[in-house]
C-alpha cells in the first residue's frame, strides 16, 4: 500500500525495535538513509539497528563508525532505498516478505512492504526522508544530516544529473546555513579520492570503453581477472559508471563487471533522452530513467550482446 | 572604490554602450558573467558587446553564440570576474585603466577599477551577477539564466568545493523551478565530455602525477610537445586541475600547463586546509583560497623547484 507522509509518521512514532534494512552492493544513498533514519528514531527514543547483506566500503565510514547497533530481536521491518526484495542479498529470506515500510524513489519500486512511502521523483531516498523529518518535526541531529547529504549528493552526482531536484538544492542550501559539516570533504571523498589502483583501472578506461551503434553505446567491461592485476575490490569500481558517457556522442553508457560469482552486474547510464530503466526491466532489472542496473550470468560475450541488442531496440 | 548593489545598480542603470570585458583564458564564470550581464543590460534597453583576449572555447557556445555583438564606441567599460588589469590580455592595453564598474567574487580583487562590486564569499562571479538582478528587480530571461548557472556550476565544480554557499544552491533551486532548461545537459558538456585527445591525456595523468613532500604535494606537468602528440589545445586542459587532488593524501595539486609562448601556467587546487590563493601571491599570482593560480617564464625544472619550495614553506 503507497501512504503519505502522515501515515509514514504514525508508524514512525509507534514502532519499536527496528532492523532497516539497505540493498546489497550499498551505495551512499542507501548508507545514508539507513544511518539518518537510525538517528531519526533514536531522536523519538526507538532502538534500532542497519542492516546490509554486504559490508559498508570504509570510503562511508564516516556515516557508519561509532553507531551503536544494539542487539534486541526485531519488532519492526524498515526496508530504504531498496525498490525489490531481491537486492537485500541474504536478508530477502529472513526479512522480504515481512517489511512493513518501504522508503523508497524508485519508479521501479514493486510495492512488496505492507506500507510504502514512495516519491519516484525524488533525487534520493535521503530526501524523502529528509522530507519526513522536516514533516515530523523532529530534531535533525548534525550526523543525521551528514548521512542524508550524502545519499542526496552522491545520488545526484554531486547535483550534476537530470534526477536533482529544485528541493536538493534546497535541503543543501538549508543544511548549509544550520550545520558546521564540512561538506567539501564529503563531496572529496565521494567523488574525487581514490586509490592508486582506482586510478590505474580509470586510466585504463580508454582502452576498456568501446564503442557500439556508431558511437551511441558505450560499454566498459571489468573482469575478476583485470581486478585482481589492478589489486582492486569490485566495490570500488562503484562510481566508474558515469566515465562510460564522457564522449559527445554516447546516448547509453554501460559499465559491466564481473562479481566473485562470476554473473556480470551492469550499470546503465542515459546522457540525455534514452531511458535506461526501461532497457533494464527488459532485461530483469530496473533503476531510474537516467541511471538503472541488471545482472547477467554466464558469459561476457553473450551479456555483451544482450545488452547491445536491448540498447538498439531502444533507440530506435 | 567598493561599492553595493544600490551604487551598481544605479551605475547600470544610466550607463551607454557598454564593453564587458573578461579574463583571458576565460573559463565558464566569466563567460557566463559577461554574457548574463549583456542578456541584463539588454532588458534596460542599454547596447553592449562582451570582448576577451582569447577565443571562447566552442564548448561554451550555448552561451556565446547566436548573440549580437554590436559596433559601437564604447561610453563605459565594464569588468567582470576580472582581480588584475593584467588577466584582461590584450584588452589591459586598450581598458585596464579605465574600467568603471568591475564585479568579481575574488579576495585577491586589486581594486582596480572606479567602482568596485566585490563578494568575496561569493561561490562565482554570476551569483554576485544573479543576485544584483534580484536585487535591481529586472527580469532574468531564460538565456540569461542558462549563463548564471553555468558560471556557479562550473566555479563550484557542480556545488563539491568549499566555495559552493548556500545561496549558490537556493539560485540553482530558483532556477529548476522557474526555467524550463536542461541543466544536466549543461552539466555534461561542463564536467563529462571530452574529446579522445583529452581521455587519453586524463589517462596518462597516473604516469604524469608526481608526488612531493611525502605525497602532500601532487604535480602534473603537460608540456607542448605532449599536447601537439595528444592532438589538444591548452585550452582543454581547464578542468584537470581538480584530478590532481584524487590520493587521499594530497593537501595541494598544482597541474602546470605550456602556453605557446613557453610559459608554464600553474593551477593550484587545496584539497582542504591549505591557503593556495596565498601561496600564489607569494609567486606572483592568486586567487581562491582552494583555486589559485601563477604563471612562470623560463624552463620547468625551476618552475617545480619554485612551487615545490612555496608548498613546503606553507606547509610548515
Amino acid at each position: 500500500m503507497y501512504i503519505g507522509y502522515s501515515e509514514a509518521e504514525t508508524f514512525l512514532r509507534n514502532c519499536e525495535d527496528a532492523v532497516i534494512i539497505t540493498h546489497q552492493s550499498p551505495d551512499g544513498d542507501c548508507i545514508g538513509a539507513g544511518f539518518g533514519l537510525k538517528d531519526i528514531l533514536a531522536e523519538l527514543g526507538i532502538r534500532s539497528r542497519v542492516v546490509c547483506s554486504d559490508e559498508f566500503p570504509s570510503r562511508y565510514g564516516f556515516m557508519t563508525k561509532g553507531v551503536e547497533n544494539e542487539d534486541f530481536e526485531p519488532k519492526t521491518i524498515i526496508a530504504v532505498d531498496i525498490a525489490d526484495t531481491k537486492l537485500m542479498g541474504r536478508y530477502e529470506e529472513i526479512y522480504g516478505k515481512k517489511v512493513q515500510l518501504c522508503i523508497d524513489h524508485h519508479e521501479s519500486n514493486k510495492n512488496y512492504a505492507e506500507m510504502t512511502l514512495l516519491r519516484p521523483k525524488a533525487t534520493a531516498a535521503c530526501e524523502v526522508i529528509y522530507n519526513l523529518a522536516k514533516y515530523m518535526e523532529v530534531n535533525i541531529s548534525r550526523h543525521c544530516a551528514m548521512c542524508l547529504y550524502t545519499g542526496i549528493a552522491t545520488d545526484s552526482g554531486c547535483f550534476k544529473y537530470d534526477c536533482t531536484t529544485p528541493r536538493a538544492h534546497e535541503i543543501a542550501a538549508e543544511m548549509k546555513r544550520s550545520y558546521d559539516i564540512n561538506f567539501a570533504r564529503i563531496n572529496r571523498y565521494m567523488f574525487e579520492v581514490k586509490s592508486r589502483g582506482r586510478m590505474m583501472l580509470e586510466a585504463k578506461f580508454c582502452e576498456l570503453m568501446e564503442e557500439y551503434i556508431g558511437g551511441k553505446l558505450v560499454i566498459a567491461a571489468v573482469t575478476q581477472e583485470m581486478m585482481k592485476n589492478l589489486g582492486i575490490a569490485c566495490d570500488e569500481l562503484e562510481g566508474l559508471a558515469p566515465i562510460t558517457l564522457q564522449l559527445e556522442d554516447t546516448e547509453v553508457g554501460v559499465l559491466m563487471r564481473e562479481r566473485e560469482s562470476g554473473e556480470f552486474k551492469c550499470s546503465f547510464r542515459s546522457a540525455d533522452e534514452v531511458n535506461v530503466s526501461e532497457i533494464c526491466q527488459t532485461l530483469g532489472g530496473g533503476g531510474h530513467a537516467k541511471a538503472a542496473g541488471c545482472t547477467f550470468k554466464g558469459d561476457i560475450e553473450a551479456a555483451k550482446a544482450a545488452v547491445i541488442a536491448a540498447v538498439e531496440k531502444a533507440l530506435k
